[in-house]
């Protein structure tokens, strides 16, 4: 089988590229195990640290350009993982940006596979910032979609788009509204929830973090482990279970600010916490207070798919995946 | 005050047309009537029968190409009432013509205003098909959107897209979700719904009429007339009303076929009523079972927006509009 990941070169992207080609196979749209050919890895500049492994192809091109998709994918390409997008911030700052990237590319991919005829699995990830406004104490399954962030906007219009070219058959696809995830690795990024792993990854580095929300603000967060198997057996997952219905809504953790401190505090001791720094930004209390501190997991349960015990337990996973050891 | 309606030579753009200009005028952004100077009437086809009127401008275009949105959108277009669709039949029928003018033409109007800056007042109408599922016996404000047809899908990213150019300030956007219109005049059209107008419009002209849905579908039904007032009070509500949430679900009649039957029988008598045929065609059945039978009307009723009191007043207003005498 030929696996597409657009964003290939990015966090969730390389890992998992980095999980499918250690597995060497993933099941097929007939549930049997089939062997990973071809793993093209798309994203605006080279994926790097796959050049031992012929099975890796990457590809360096803007995801908008519909000559850019046409390359990349073909009648073989069975199963697409659409993980291209501009975040939050940036998509807020840049409305033009964003919606060249989070809404034409989404249609863009849809179209070349409507064209193609081959009905590929195509998984795309959505996110918590397709709902806000007044929302339940635990959004539900049926919760109006009610973005106040372009990028949320954008993804919602995405989820819409597969939905449709799902039920008319144009592709097999699955919308995973991500949790945000934390705790990411590397620096810190112009999405809003940046800091959401800023506040456990610089301090785990002997840095100052400054965290921009209240303690009492409620998060909905997976980490990047959970984020990549549920990413793989939500492309996995039998067609006929999902039915007409191709989002899920991925299991997270509810946890306020605070209760992440306190799970650091448990892990790493009270000198790393107290390399938090407060300052409140009223741009990003604004956009993540929008967005829902939890939501209703059944279904996601129902179909199989798990989140993580606990956040410290979240903490204790980034140390294990980084190789980090505490000081 | 210049007032541009897309769709202007159709059904529900002639009525509004007719209308603003029996008005003569339309409350501006600051809630004081303003005289309207220019009506430009943009569609496919001419729009006819305002010869005499020096307001009225009729332009012939495609409406999801830029340049037309150029030519009838300016500085001074301080008002647009955007009703150019393809109906849900067409759409479903031709996916690849129900997103250029559903879907595209609704961004590249959007785009046009923005680009200029001069924030108009821009009226969408969308409509129930953006519902769909499982849905509770009335529908809420919070109901989430689950279109079952291309159609709905299309109204439901225009939908975010207006509602996202409201919030950042590009237009001040109203999306009005229309009932299904009953009784239209003229021919069945290839709407799904076409035949809620058509088992009273045939029959009262003495023609039979086929009834392709069960006589329990209950739909949801608004007069257009109560279309046209709704729609110009819509336009007319104080932007602060409405706040960051530009949807407005107007209020409509919950009947079923048999109740609409009924409703033909008191008016026009049994005789007429026989002329209505049955015979099911499941694709009818399908996209219009899908369809909320009722929504909760409390935010449009706080608004100040009102529907119609009974079907058979429905039936003779109808009659009133239209100049049929009952045989």
């Amino acid at each position: 089988m030929k696996v597409l990941i657009t964003g290939g070169a990015g966090f969730l992207g390389q890992r998992l590229a980095r999980e499918l080609l250690a597995r060497g196979q993933i099941k097929g749209p007939n549930g049997q195990p089939e062997t990973i050919t071809e793993l093209v890895l798309l994203d605006v500049v080279r994926a790097t640290g796959f050049d031992g492994d012929a099975r890796v192809r990457a590809e360096v091109g803007d995801i908008a350009d519909r000559a850019v998709l046409e390359r990349v994918i073909d009648t073989q390409t069975q199963t697409i993982f659409h993980l291209a997008a501009v975040v939050s911030g940036q998509a807020e700052a840049d409305f033009e940006l964003g919606m060249r990237i989070n809404l034409d590319a989404s249609r863009e991919l849809l179209e070349t596979c409507r064209l193609l005829g081959h009905k590929p699995r195509v998984v795309f990830t959505s996110s918590v910032a397709v709902y806000g406004g007044a929302l339940p104490a635990v959004v539900q399954n049926d919760t109006a979609l009610n973005p106040q962030s372009s990028y949320g906007m954008q993804k919602a219009v995405a989820e819409l788009l597969l939905n449709d070219y799902a039920r008319r058959g144009f592709v097999d696809g699955r919308v995973l509204r991500l949790p945000t995830i934390s705790v990411r690795p590397g620096k810190p990024n112009a999405a809003a929830s940046s800091f959401a792993s800023g506040i456990i990854r610089e301090p785990l580095n002997g840095e100052t973090s400054v965290c921009p929300v209240a303690g009492s603000t409620r998060l909905w967060l997976l980490s990047p482990r959970k984020a990549i198997e549920c990413l793989i057996a939500g492309c996995e997952l039998d067609a006929a279970a999902l039915g007409l219905q191709r989002v899920v809504n991925l299991p997270g953790l509810s946890v306020s600010v605070d209760e992440m401190l306190d799970a650091l505090r448990e892990v790493a001791g009270e000198a790393v916490v107290a390399r938090v720094e407060w300052q409140a930004d009223p741009r990003v209390e604004k956009i993540v207070g929008s967005w829902p501190g939890q939501w209703d997991t059944t279904r996601a349960r129902q179909l199989g798919l798990t989140g993580d015990a606990s956040f410290a337990d979240v903490i204790r996973s980034y140390l294990e995946d980084e190789r980090i050891s505490v000081r």
